[in-house]
């Protein structure tokens, strides 16, 4: 399907790609661009890659597919920094988690010198590099492709086919129904979980870990993920996220409400249909 | 340590227990007292019991120990209805996640005529049934056991002993500091969940289920448990619930101004914060 894929950052989500590009045969050889030294010995150890390198330059030249796998602020400054060195009519695309402040911007940047494709892969873990890479991360997931007016058709339909051969269930979106959508499905419920974490840390500061069981545990368990990666997003998606958490705290009022005048039908609602929307999700 | 023990519920909690007991050798026999007559089979079926009936006198006239295994608002009525059946010194025990509200009054119900106890193992899943029902759903759980002033010191130190033997670790708290931390660690978790849901499928009605991922799921898999044993268990805990609620809606202002006003450095340190507690917990 492609003489060479490069892959630009190589940890959880990348490796991942390499390997499945590898196992399924997608592309002839797979580079990845990594930023320290000793990671280049590490992603081959784990063969993630064929190839590994610090050099951008020569990492992307020969690539008929560039895969960007690099937090959310990085994206775009990595766009510009690899376009004076791509051959014509190269795809790029990337596994950012927001999609308007990229693709927009990223789309101007590539104007006449390459193609670039948003995605967003929903997929990943609390686990971080490549050492928990697996070429099955993508198996049963959704990946999220965002087309503007402007995007080559021939790109795009090579970057859906692409996310279909690592077994992803792609998904078209604008760029704005993309943020809407994760804004509440993904941003929110790191927020929340976070919050909850410091509300609970409060009230009882002596040992309240030693109280905790499965129902805090699962709840909070994102809280545990990197804080820069996470606020990068928060930044990204200000305003989706902002209109997200309006929303929440009006459903949090209302549950306080009926905790408060003791409306327990009420209640009892919430938690019915909470469940029942719940239930829907596998 | 027991001839008899008599679980009354036997689901997943009282099923592990009663598997636990056997293994343990902790009584001679073991009597499972059940609701239903299918139940019966079952319960026997398992081997989570050694013997099952439907008629509590019998099941409770020669019982040493009793645990009452049954949702939190069953447990003072059922303590009512095996009084008249016990031989003296009889202990009764509960597995309630609220103790204020049962304690109290099962104490005063038992004046006399036999020795209350307050337990609540912190153990238990999203599972329910004696088919879930594990001998080791204690094991490497907190067993918090709640005594009062009126409580029978040798009581007492037979529950706590009992608790020990099926591997849980115990924890004394008055029921005030029980359920006050309980509140925190678990009731308000679990309002969060159902709010969430509810509030994530209010953005975007259109198929949000296809485009959530691992957070999702983990911050609200309690969602979908029984609306009914939950809302006996804030009904019960209403004080301690709702001021869990309030610190938590303070904590949720907080941050949605800092994400508002674009204070990148004060979400980042509450994005810092919750990863420390949570990575306090294992």
């Amino acid at each position: 399907m492609f003489e060479q894929i490069t892959i630009i950052g190589v940890g959880l989500l990348g490796g991942s790609l390499g390997k499945a590009i590898k196992e399924k045969k997608i592309a002839r050889k797979v580079v990845g661009i990594v930023r320290r030294k000793q990671s280049i010995k590490e992603v081959l150890s784990y063969k993630a890659c064929d190839e590994v390198t610090l050099n951008i330059a020569s990492g992307v030249k020969d690539a008929d597919l560039i895969i960007i796998a690099t937090p959310v602020g990085k994206i775009v400054p990595m766009v510009e920094s690899i376009l004076p060195h791509l051959k014509p009519n190269t795809i790029i695309t990337d596994v950012g988690s927001v999609k308007e402040a990229i693709v927009d911007l990223a789309q101007e940047k590539c104007q006449g010198k390459a193609l670039f494709i948003g995605s967003h892969p929903i997929a990943g873990s609390e686990k971080r590099g490549v050492n928990a890479s697996s070429a099955d991360l993508f198996k049963n997931t959704v990946c999220i492709v965002t087309p503007t007016k402007k995007s080559d058709k021939t790109a795009l339909e090579k970057v859906i086919s692409f996310w279909k051969k690592v077994n992803a269930s792609v998904e078209i979106l604008t760029v704005k129904e993309h943020d809407k959508v994760m804004a509440a499905a993904s941003h929110l419920p790191h927020l929340i979980a976070a919050t909850l974490v410091n509300s609970v840390f409060k009230q009882k500061k002596k040992k309240i870990e030693k109280f905790v069981g499965g129902g805090f545990k699962d709840t909070t368990r994102i809280a545990s993920s990197s804080s820069k990666i996470w606020l990068d997003i928060f930044q990204s998606n200000q305003k989706e996220v902002l209109a997200s958490l309006e929303i929440f705290k009006r459903e949090i009022e209302k549950t306080i409400n009926s905790l408060k005048h003791h409306k327990w039908q009420r209640l009892n609602s919430l938690l019915k249909n909470a469940k029942t929307s719940r239930d829907k999700v596998k």
